[in-house]
């Protein structure tokens, strides 16, 4: 067991200035604590509750600014694709292609971000058993890359409220691909605010360490530094000044869990 | 308000025969029936829960196949639509697209959808609270395409189960937009068989009666000569044979609820 | 199949006047309907969302005021009982002995009202699926006593919600016993005022019509003169004034359903 | 902020011996890792799913049995309540009164138990919000009694499967109340095996190492030396073979979330 990875980064890309200063603060956090990150952001936000809320750069503008990310501070980049032609070209920007919850199970998606031989972060649909994440899986896998994550983002639980069932976390483990814990979705409260999604943002810190002290490869957690002004996901986005202090703590129950404390 | 309409077909599209002997058998029943039919078949089942499930006959192929259908028996025709650039050839086949409850947040193929004039049904996402499916209604209403229906097919009940929040029907009719109910998808079990979806058939007639009692537009129902050995959606599509009583006990309903009794 | 009787009553006792007054208003509408009238009232609330909230005007007085309606109107009485030594008293009084949903499964209270000879009216609560009504059935005719009733009054789903899944009715009636509707508390939002519980009384005629399309034996409907005002169950109460119209209306659905049109 | 207390013992008393055995057991487990005890076992499952299963020992008896094992080992004592009177005999036996979880909202229960002037440990109804739990607690406390603590132990989530909404831990510690991790039965499939309820023992311990990373003032774990010969929840049950490491492994998250590690 290795110690947990860092997915982070701002929910959408702003403007290649800001891409770049949340990357070199993050790239500073996770040397001075020792942890390996992947910076994530999105370049189009392809199911926003509302139409009027801000779609994002775009994705050609959006895969330049990563492939820059990616250049610089020479770290891996992820980011989500919708579509089936969008792999290819955010194969070529970025290391981890993400499908989103919504889309796990849109197989030509699958297939084809498979194809381009990039690790592939699957978040658990909504509507879906974590037992039925291993389906998904192998749509990707048929392709011979098995590059695979499998993210728990929250189920659907009543009316615009997402759960958390930990017991998804061992039970997607058990197809033997690495499993992720989005903190920042799983407290987002979908359509809760009308024409946006609301957040929980007080929870994700303690949602987090359960699942380091269940077991997990990576910890998916959005920044912003200035969360309540950010474009989307703001109820829910972690503020950057704090992160440190909160993947500090997070590290001491990585390492209770894997024996290396 | 005026007597529901039926939308009826086999889940996929099988062959050209195949589509053809449904589509003749729905219409002898429909016009003995006096009920308006849109026929409905999908060209790509795009997303199975395993990959090993059938795909479909692919688009092109089943649009002309649906064209003809359309031709010969000069009925409306409903096929889903997965991705924006299927939107406008689907368009010039059929007379209805559907946006599939997992895709009904994508905006690109809302307005792609919403932009042929095409008519719309949405069906409301498993994981989406009814009131939400107004914000889905205004993104395809914004590119100036009214021509929407909004259908309950089951929300998020655990695992591997949907339910019928029976208040959808009313709180999305609220929008103004006509409203479908879809027996057949609402009476699935999502995932139940391990590596297919598992359905409660038994239920689907009761389920469309208390719709009808409650009031909405259209009625979906897939159909098969042999559900136990369709290539998709068996376990939960209603015998073509039985199609005619069931039909006949609706319109008691319907026109019960609407003062046409 | 014979047509659905109606139980209904003010949630609570709040006098014997009052009690008076809505039995002879509920007895007047059911003979001009021609439906069968079992008179429902609490004497106890025994597990209101808050301490603050009214109790109910106790056991003994409460028989008292129900054994008076009884005898001045001739008309069956039932009432809802929450220890085991409150049912031989109540089954003197009352025709119809009311387990509370949160009590279902509480053996002593099933066995204590099975063994008086009453009929049993037992709610299937709200932590439970329909078939493991049949456990709860069981337990009282154990006694000898199979005149039992089941009542779907809505399944949790999610937090502070209540859904009714339709087919609970046809899979409770799998076990021969008679199936009862309660339109009142399905559309209860448990807790959801803070220190009380909300309800969406709008809604309780179109799932009434949707029960009575799929088939129940019986109708369970709170009632009052003034339900915003009522001591309890106030936001998913019908007022008095709206009941003759609503009955009507619900005797053409259980008529179409039971071949009686 | 102390360290956490251990709940444990067989869920229901089987003998004298059994009882004097098992806590001996307990004892010597929680003396050589430093960890206070509360032995607890039911003199009667009152709410068994089905009539046909091990009721328990009785009142009288199991609380002759509790208060021997209280003494002998100097340890204090848990039991559940089901009725208000059997609060005030129980309350001379044990030091803990718990209020199970379906009738956490019976006024009468809370209030025979608060006026004893013992530990009241409520569970939280699998049908209740965390933050509904203040109303409960507040019942109590209105007896002058506050040494009250509210127990997790999962929520319903569909049919026959419970979920633990971790936030429900911080949520209730809102309340000033300590708050207690039921691993036993958030693991439970109430109903699940047809007449009894299954349970998922291999997730008890994840799950306990989770609400202790969240942070929590005690675990509850029923444990067995034979779990699958137990005459009730056998399926979730810890086996006392294991008990050891499995509170081993735990103080390291309860000390590394209280700072004292």
């Amino acid at each position: 067991d290795r110690p947990f990875t860092l997915i982070a980064g701002p929910c959408q890309i702003e403007s290649e200035s800001h891409a770049m200063e949340t990357a070199d603060s993050l790239q500073a956090i996770a040397r001075r604590l020792g942890i390996g990150l992947i910076y994530k952001s999105s370049f189009d936000k392809a199911n926003r509750t509302s139409l009027n809320s801000a779609r994002g750069i775009g994705a050609q503008r959006g895969l330049e600014i990563l492939a820059r990310v990616r250049e610089r501070f020479d770290i891996p980049v992820l980011t989500d694709v919708h579509l089936p032609e969008q792999c290819a070209p955010a194969a070529e920007a970025v290391d981890v292609l993400q499908i989103p919850a919504f889309l796990c199970r849109q197989t030509d998606l699958l297939l084809a971000a498979g194809r381009t031989g990039a690790a592939i972060n699957v978040k658990k649909g909504q509507f879906l058993a974590p037992w039925d994440m291993a389906n998904v899986a192998a749509k990707i896998a048929s392709t011979g890359n098995e590059r695979i994550m499998l993210c728990e983002r929250g189920t659907s639980f009543g009316y615009n409220t997402l759960v958390n069932d930990m017991r998804a976390l061992p039970i997607m483990a058990q197809t033997g691909f690495p499993v992720v814990y989005d903190a920042t979705h799983s407290v987002q409260q979908p359509g809760g605010l009308g024409s946006s999604s609301g957040g929980q943002r007080q929870f994700a810190p303690v949602l987090s360490r359960a699942a380091l002290a269940i077991g997990v490869a990576a910890v998916f957690i959005e920044t912003h530094e200035d969360p309540d002004n950010a474009p989307s996901d703001g109820p829910n986005m972690i503020a950057l000044s704090q992160m440190e202090s909160l993947l500090s703590n997070l590290q001491h129950y990585d390492r209770l869990t894997k024996g290396m404390a």
